[in-house]
């Protein structure tokens, strides 16, 4: 592994147990027992190993929608596609918990950020129209109905975490991302199929990474 | 205005237009023009005066939600709970744009908060139960309907505010709360008796608080 990555990811582990201010510079260097000069030949600053972790993130997400948006959306590929972006969520943590904080101090960062919103709140709205046509799901009433089921959605993912968080879970395990998924499916459920829905809900729990 | 509540009013002030990091006792003291041992004569530390702001928010929520749970729960009274509940969040947005950082620095505080949620989230629950006993809502499918359709309104709520800064609104308005309030009524309308739910959207338009 070269310092690079392991930087990048001994970065990623402290953010995300201690919170987005934790990974200081001089404290990754003195972990990794290299000079605070090789650090800072791979990266100029804190900032910047957010960034590149960002991209990681930005990069993964897209591909994980964009794989999703064909159709027709099966019951399991449905239910596969939020697991799959509850775990980037759990894995990404540091990120959604320190949201607001990290944006104030990173307006490029707040730029490719509101990028990656933008357009997953249009994909979203994509995929809830594709369900639509499938005969998966029923339009909501209302002019603005899609959209506002995407930005429910978007809204319940990107808190769900700091939610268990700052609920006081004493551990937070990838299996607990099953219980986001359901609370998004909640949301949809008045909207789809019954036996879209029950389909859904089966292959959820299926494929749900077990408690440990 | 004694010191005490000069110190307070900035100290929320601050925190709302910079984040939870911005009000440092020195910074405080410095800017009302008192001396440090005045500040320190009513809060030991910073930690202090965001909990004393807590504990505001705390009792005003707590009014607030008691007041509306009494039966029948009238179609202006519930826009009028909702609006209000997304103005308090507004005036302590600092609160919940920084809350993961804020729990994580004082145990104290998250109990607190813990607690509050906890409460708040029966209380929401008891609204829905409420709603359904007076014929103004279906109860949801699911052996815990009421209880999710509670969590999404709570999970909303409480990420609105946030949401719209992250979001890089110029400026953020207590007019933006009834977007607010409607993305809310938008998860609650599937349930929701259709002539109960126009009174309730008219009454959010003519109480909702003007642009500007």
């Amino acid at each position: 592994m070269s310092n690079r990555d392991r930087i990048l990811e001994l970065a990623l582990r402290l953010m995300n147990e201690e919170g987005a201010g934790a990974a200081g510079t001089t404290r990754i260097a003195e972990e990794l027992g290299i000079s605070p000069g090789n650090l800072y030949y791979h990266f100029k600053n804190r900032e910047e190993i957010v960034r590149v972790l960002f991209d990681a993130l930005d990069a993964e997400f897209r591909s994980l929608l964009i794989e999703d948006a064909d159709p027709p959306i099966s019951a399991s590929r449905f239910a596969a596609f939020y697991l799959r972006s509850f775990d980037l969520a759990w894995r990404y943590r540091f990120f959604f918990g320190g949201l607001l904080g990290l944006l104030r101090r990173d307006e490029e960062l707040a730029a490719r950020y509101r990028a990656l919103q933008d357009w997953a709140i249009d994909e979203l709205e994509g995929i809830a129209t594709q369900l639509v046509k499938d005969g998966s799901m029923a339009r909501p009433r209302g002019r603005d109905g899609l959209r506002s089921v995407a930005l429910s959605t978007w809204l319940i993912w990107m808190n769900w975490i700091r939610f268990l968080q700052i609920s006081g879970r004493e551990t937070i395990e990838p299996s607990d991302m099953a219980a986001g998924v359901s609370q998004l499916f909640d949301v949809l459920a008045p909207y789809l199929d019954p036996a879209f829905e029950k389909s859904a809900r089966r292959a959820l729990a299926r494929e749900s990474p077990k408690r440990g």
